[in-house]
């Protein structure tokens, strides 16, 4: 069961303390990743050169990792800022958008998970479960089979990676290999609005910067994602005005809403 | 005279089969061209590397190039991609942004379209005069003439590339190099919105994706964009909320409203 | 004083002439900063591979330059097109996003900033803090201090590189060394929209390229931005809607909004 106390006073704290979120992310969704880092708390910085990225870790809370646009001197620089934030202890959440699509996609995940242990992985069924099989295909960036089908993929890639594996979709699963956790909140809309699945790793990771235990920081993050977009899709139209909605929905939401939707 | 019916088939159609497109495209538009793409059916994914873009579009079912923020790794990987489209005998878009604005975006535009024939080209006047005649001097990205003035050139450059050439205006002007469709729905405020060109063409891309016709996908296409646009207009205080309406618009589009708002 | 007549005059003269805006800015802003400069009047061209920035340059107005996502072949396009712009003499807008949070920032703006004389600085308190003590640290891209304490680190800073300097936050101080100029609208919620100070520094340039005055264009330019996000709080949910509605108010400002709206 999830504690809506305590989702809302890891909200309290983020925004009581906006730590630094340093993400290393892609092309489409660096202005909404940006704002939605904004607007529940945090305080977020995009930092891609080899050159500075360990600098950036060391003043850092959390660091977030996804590949959704990667290229090899991306790719060289999150290894870099990987190594530097488990030397520093801070957490690093790692999204493998599109594992599955590519080798290469499916490669660096690969080198990347190996040479670094994260704390959190979030991905859609498809990815979970490219990341875990290498022999799974998958259809460019959308999931093509439902998150609760993926729930012993996830479990299996926890424990390899002894991490916690957030799956996403219609229901949420979250488990370090052992417990797991459901957020059953969340809107239909939601795999319409491009990159929201990349929104919900950048909130991870601010979660992660202020609740140490990985397996709780993911759930409340998933929750807030979830119930925030219940809370936009109320009033918007479309795709684009729930995208819109729900950054202004991290802004407003209150203790309240957090009892009230939560399933 | 474009059929409203068929344009509805090809929109049904999408939502159907919601097709893979991989995106070459720029960082400025990328977010607006996937969340675009999502909200009318498609699929969309954005991959610039040289190691993957081969395997990307071995699982796409359209290629969309624009050359928008280009530079010489970009370049490479556009071609690699679009020679493998062309292997694969996937419809290749091409937007060639700003040709005619500097001799660096005009010679690439050449390079690329010598290399590998397209099957769509769409730009404004400006950039459409641009290819044909390397003489023109545009200024920037936005177009200093009419689309109508263009209609010789796009006759000219569809014949030159046997393509399908578009040009985006007032009135878009869409032609093999024989047969010439005209769309003349649209709104004045949408050259306000930075990107309409690029979504449009991103829209290219997934018509062409399920009408095998480049002339029909591609007046398909800007039917579907100028049509929206009207849409999105009526409730638009300005540019931002255009650009946003007009996705939520692609996303509701009903085959009652082509039928009423279609000239 | 700021006269309210003037600020409209160089609007008009914006959107009479559409000057083009070269930009080489960061990532997260691209979209935003482009619609921005479309909406108050101007013409953006984002343009960053050293193969055509001298180009681009030789036909636009202004030059806007942003390290918000540098790396190094980003630098060796913005120092060329700085070179560029310096001898056309076109005006040059620089804004040091995180100066002050990594060394390779710092050392960036310090590179780029002595060899080639900006016209203007825009930052917030703790980039141009950092910008004239390299001893000071900041964090991450968000300001840590308030914009009148960083006075006179900005009298210094326009002395030090003979250009006008603008600190923005709660009042913005602009200043040429000597006479100083306070913008004091604007709208708490401004800062939790990511890149609101670049879009600043994109209108710093638009206004740049039409009034000849740097103290001037710059005030002016904040003005606009203030009063227009007091405009678009006015009817914000939060800090979407809000970046949303400033990109309108933008469109629509008309001389009576400055005259009721400007302190």
């Amino acid at each position: 069961m999830i504690q809506p106390h305590a989702v809302w006073a890891d909200v309290e704290k983020l925004r009581e303390t906006a730590p630094l979120v340093h993400n290393i992310t892609n092309f489409v969704v660096m202005n909404t990743t940006a704002n939605a880092l904004l607007a529940i708390g945090a305080s977020p910085v995009m930092a891609h050169a080899a050159e500075e990225v360990t600098d950036m870790v060391a003043i850092a809370s959390a660091l977030v990792i996804n590949i959704g646009t990667l290229s090899p001197d991306w790719v060289d620089a999150m290894r870099l800022a990987m190594s530097a934030a488990s030397k520093k202890k801070i957490p690093i959440v790692f999204d493998p958008v599109g594992a599955g699509a590519t080798p290469y996609r499916t490669n660096t995940c690969k080198l990347l998970l190996n040479a670094v242990r994260p704390t959190i992985i979030r991905g859609n069924a498809s990815e979970i479960m490219a990341l875990l099989n290498e022999d799974i295909k998958t259809k460019g960036v959308d999931s093509t089979m439902s998150s609760i089908s993926a729930q012993d993929a996830a479990k299996a890639l926890a424990i390899r990676y002894q991490c916690v594996v957030v799956v996403s979709g219609e229901i949420d699963v979250i488990t370090d290999g052992t417990d797991v956790m459901l957020v059953k909140n969340g809107h239909p809309m939601m795999p319409k609005v491009t990159g929201m699945g990349c929104t919900a790793t950048a909130l991870i990771g601010a979660f992660a910067a202020i609740q140490p235990n990985p397996l709780l920081a993911a759930t409340h993050a998933m929750a807030v994602m979830s119930i925030c977009g219940e809370m936009a899709a109320r009033h918007s139209a479309g795709p684009a005005t729930l995208q819109l909605h729900i950054i202004d929905s991290f802004y407003n939401l209150t203790g309240s809403d957090i009892d009230t939707i939560l399933i």
